[in-house]
């Protein structure tokens, strides 16, 4: 950075959309200040700076608060444009790109959240939905190093947190990914080998487990 | 248009995000081809050029297809930047206006749409939901003549085929939009009065009605 900026993190360890924010700083390179949060206690800053919907991760930059993941990576893209780009230059490639991380918003992050929250029909349903949309994303990986082609760009960013949650994806999803999707658990571990972005970022597998089961014990699932 | 293009449209006139981009080619003075989508029994154009979720509308531009209406709206923005610009040129208006038009989908349509296609406690909570989210939205406008400030923008485009759902949104929520919300029922008759690009392409709201009634009955609603 040239000029001087006062770069805050509002987040939460385990969470696939504070990761997002974490690794697109990373991958340009961005000092900043990281303030995690308790989301069951909010403070006073975290309800300031999101007054829409209270959430974390909220990128705090000279001031002014951006919400939303997808947004605030787009954001950084645009206000950090020198390294790293992660858009292809091109109208139809970023529209292309967009639709995937709406993609993995709406059918992979939605329903992966299902298989640890819900029971009988519902986590039925979602299991489902789950399979069925790696699938689809290993579809669009094809043959490629990256969602971005040969280099790591922004579906990659916002798909790569799902890496560290696939141990409870596994255990609560009963399925297991690796034999669903092996193009997509290369990818996954071609991220964590080759990008210390990635590989800075995301927390171990099953340190997130723990937090899941902790969570589930709070929700009233019998273990 | 300078250079040859052929632009087509798959879109269903009832539909609020296929007028979005109705008003953003049209904000942009780009000629294209209007496809009416049977939503019943499906193209084989419109499964192949939306194989994924399966739905209008989808853009062709030159033979590719973008889908999601917002993420169409943002590729006309890049793709005819010279006329009408819809963003504002810093990143951070730029997250700002990504921001309210995911409120916008997440919010107002979706509970909007469950005004007539839910009852009971269902409806009463989208009830609610509508009114606060725009009430939110009225909040954020304040006494800008547009979202986008004194030009019309992102927001305004993806709010306004709203306007012409209005009168069903009454009927079936059992509610005043003007009387919750007068600011925001101005900035309708503004847009219709001031925007050709909006008076060209918003149906009569009793015609949106009929249709809705049509859809109900199908849905075996008794009215």
């Amino acid at each position: 950075m040239t000029k001087q900026e006062e770069v805050i993190l509002l987040d939460f360890w385990p969470s696939m959309y504070g990761m997002r924010v974490r690794i697109a700083l990373a991958e340009k390179g961005v000092s900043y200040e990281y303030r995690e949060q308790n989301l069951r206690n909010k403070s006073q800053l975290l309800l300031e700076m999101s007054p829409i919907h209270k959430k974390i991760p909220v990128l705090i930059h000279n001031g002014k608060p951006i919400c939303e993941s997808s947004i605030i990576v787009e954001y950084i893209e645009e206000e950090w444009k020198d390294k790293a780009p992660l858009f292809p230059s091109d109208a139809y490639g970023k529209a292309r790109a967009r639709f995937w991380v709406d993609f993995i918003d709406k059918k992979v992050y939605a329903n992966g959240r299902k298989l640890y929250t819900e029971k009988g029909e519902e986590h039925e349903a979602a299991r489902k939905e789950f399979i069925d949309s790696l699938k689809v994303m290993e579809g669009e990986l094809g043959d490629q190093p990256y969602f971005g082609g040969e280099s790591f760009g922004y579906v990659d960013v916002c798909l790569i947190p799902f890496y560290s949650w696939c141990h409870s994806y596994e255990t609560y999803g009963e399925l297991k990914i690796d034999q669903e999707c092996p193009k997509l658990i290369a990818w996954g571990k071609r991220c964590v080998q080759n990008k210390e972005s990635v590989s800075n970022v995301l927390p171990e597998s099953l340190k997130v487990l723990g937090f899941v089961q902790q969570m589930r014990k709070r929700l009233g699932f019998d273990e």
